[in-house]
C-alpha cells in the first residue's frame, strides 16, 4: 500500500477520478484549470474552480493572515483568468485553530475582501469550522460564452509560445524567506513581494480570450516547466523555449548566492503568469490588446510537432523536466 | 481578546461579514442557507453553497471515509434543497493527512460519487492538499429562476409551520455511537443510520418551490430549535409549535435511557429535514405535491405575530431556546 507521499497529489487525483462518474455537458476536459457546466442550449457555461490553502504547506514564514487570505483568492482567480473568464463571485470555507482571536478573523476577512475587490468580484458566502491548522478553501465561479473559453488543448505546431511576464521572482523570494538570506532592500522587497502579494493576470486573460488568436492557455501556479508539459500533453504538441523569461532580479539574486537561474524560473511554482500559444498571423493583434492593458507579451518559444519540451539556453539544448510544485511529495 | 471558543461560529461570521463588502445583485439576503447571484436581467440566479466537514468535529466514531464523504455532499445539497434549487455540479477541496493510503482516496471518491449521483448531480472538479486532519470542503452550485427561490424571510402570521419529517433520530444515534450504548438491533440500526446516512430532502424542496404556496424555508442541519429561531428572525414573526415531531424511535430510545425526547428533537442538529411555512389556503395543494413525491408533510404549528418561539408539549407552554450545534463552542 502506497502512502500519500509516494503517490503525490497528481496520482491521487487520477485515482479519485477513476471513481467519480463523469458529468455530461462538460465544456472543459477533466484536468484543465477549471471545470465548466454548459447551459442555455450549450452556448453558455458556468465556470467553477476551487483551491485550498493550508497553513503548514502554503504559508511561508513572513506571510501573515491578510496576505494568506488574499493569496487564496488570487490562486483561484488566476485559473479563471487563464481560461479568459471573469469571476462573478467567491465562496470561502475557513478552518481555524482554537487559538485564533477576533483580530485574526478580521485580518482574514480583510485579505479576502482585498483580493476579491482587486478583481472586481465579491465574497458572497462561506462557512467556518474548527481545524488544527489554518485552512482557507475558496471556490470561484464565473459565467462565460463557451466559444470564448481558452482550453489547454488547442495548441498547434507553429504557434508562438508566450507568457504574460517573467519568472523566478517567487522562487527567489521563497528562498529569501525560508533560508533567511540577507539581500539589499530594493531587491529583497521585489522578491518577497512576489511571494506575499502575487497577482492574477485577469485583465490579460480576458483580453486574450477576446482576440480569438490564442489557441491554448494555462496558469503557471505549478511552475513554468510543469505548465509547458501540461500544455504539451493536452494539445499533443511539443515546445522549444528559446527565450527563457528569467526576471532580471531573479538573475541578480541567483548570481549573488550562486543559485541556478534556470532552476528558479522553470521549476519554482507559485507564480501566476499565463502561459499560452498564439496563431502566428494573429501575434501582432494579440500583442496590441495586451499592451492596451498596460502589459507586454513575452515571446518565449515555439510550438513543435515532436512532443518534447526543449530549452535552448546558453548555447545548449536541454529537455525541460516534467516537475514542479506538488502537494504530499 | 476573545478566543474562538468564546466567540463561537455565529459571532465569527458576523465579525467577518463586517469586513467583507457586499455584492450588488444578490438574490438572497446574507445569512440565508445559500448565496445567489443574478444574471439574465435579474430573472435567473446562480445559487452557491459551501460547507466543510472536519474529521475531529464532524465525523463521529463509526463513520468511515465513504460515509463522511457522502455526508459532506448531503450537507451542501440540503441547503440547496431548502431553497428549492436543483444542484448542477459539485466541487471538492480535500485535505488529507500523510498517513492516508490509496484505498482511503478510493473510499472518499466513491462516497462523494454516491452522494452526488443520489441527487442526480456530479463532482466536476476539485483540489487536494496535505492537512493534519481529514478536511472535505464541498461547493455546490445550481441554476434557478429567481422567483422560485424560497427564502427564510417570507413567513407571515397565520402561516402553517411544517416539516418534511420527524426529529430526534440523529441526536439519539450520535449518543449511541459516542457513548457506546447497547440498543437492540432494529432500533440501533435506525438511530445509527440517521447519523451515518443522512438524506437531503431535495425532491421535497423542488416540489415545495413549484407550488408557490411556501412562504419561507430552512434546512434543519443546526437543529429544529435553531431553524425556528432563524426563520423567526429572518421573517420577523414567531411560532407556536403544538405538535413537536418527535420520531417514534427517538421516543423509544429516550425512554430506555431516561433522556429527554424534547431535548433530542429540538436541539440535536445534524438532521436534514426542511422546516417551512405554508399559506393556509394552499396547505392541501402543498400536502398533495409532497405525497406525490412519496413523503408526507408534518404540520407542527403556526406562525404568530409575537416574535417568540413557543412549544406546547405535555400540557405546558415553554420557550424554545435559540441554541443548536455550533462550531468552536
Amino acid at each position: 500500500l502506497k502512502t500519500v507521499g509516494e503517490l503525490g497529489e497528481r496520482r491521487i487525483i487520477e485515482i479519485m477520478l477513476k471513481h467519480l462518474e463523469k458529468a455530461p455537458l462538460m465544456a472543459v476536459p477533466v484536468g484543465d484549470d477549471v471545470s465548466a457546466v454548459t447551459f442555455n442550449d450549450g452556448n453558455d457555461v458556468v465556470v467553477l474552480k476551487t483551491d485550498m490553502l493550508v497553513g503548514k504547506t502554503d504559508v511561508p514564514p513572513g506571510m501573515d493572515l491578510w496576505h494568506a487570505a488574499r493569496k487564496t483568492v488570487v490562486m483561484n482567480i488566476s485559473d479563471l483568468a487563464s481560461k479568459g473568464v471573469k469571476p462573478s463571485a467567491l465562496l470561502v470555507s475557513l478552518g481555524c485553530p482554537r487559538s485564533f482571536k477576533e483580530v485574526d478573523f478580521v485580518r482574514i476577512a480583510e485579505g479576502l475582501n482585498a483580493g476579491a475587490r482587486e478583481y472586481d468580484t465579491y465574497v458572497v458566502g462561506g462557512d467556518t469550522s474548527e481545524t488544527e491548522d489554518l485552512i482557507i478553501s475558496v471556490a470561484a465561479f464565473g459565467l462565460a460564452r463557451k466559444e470564448r473559453l481558452i482550453l489547454r488543448c488547442g495548441a498547434c505546431p507553429g504557434d508562438i509560445l508566450a507568457t504574460t511576464g517573467e519568472f523566478g521572482l517567487s522562487a527567489s523570494g521563497l528562498k529569501v524567506l525560508k533560508e533567511e538570506l540577507a539581500v539589499s532592500g530594493g531587491l529583497q522587497k521585489s522578491l518577497v513581494d512576489a511571494v506575499l502579494r502575487p497577482c492574477a493576470r485577469l485583465k490579460e486573460g480576458l483580453a486574450l480570450s477576446g482576440t480569438g488568436g490564442v489557441t491554448a492557455s494555462i496558469d503557471s501556479s505549478d511552475g513554468l516547466a510543469w505548465s509547458l508539459h501540461e500544455l504539451s500533453r493536452s494539445s499533443g504538441v511539443g515546445f522549444v523555449v528559446d527565450n527563457l523569461p528569467v526576471a532580471g532580479k531573479a538573475l541578480e539574486f541567483s548570481e549573488m548566492f550562486d543559485f541556478d537561474p534556470v532552476e528558479l524560473s522553470l521549476y519554482g511554482g507559485e507564480e501566476y503568469e499565463l502561459v499560452f500559444t498564439v496563431k502566428p498571423d494573429r501575434w501582432e493583434e494579440v500583442e496590441r490588446v495586451i499592451e492596451r492593458e498596460g502589459n507586454s507579451l513575452l515571446r518565449i518559444g515555439e510550438t513543435t510537432e515532436t512532443r518534447q519540451v526543449l530549452l535552448k539556453y546558453d548555447g545548449q539544448i536541454v529537455e525541460v523536466e516534467a516537475r514542479g510544485y506538488e502537494h504530499f511529495k
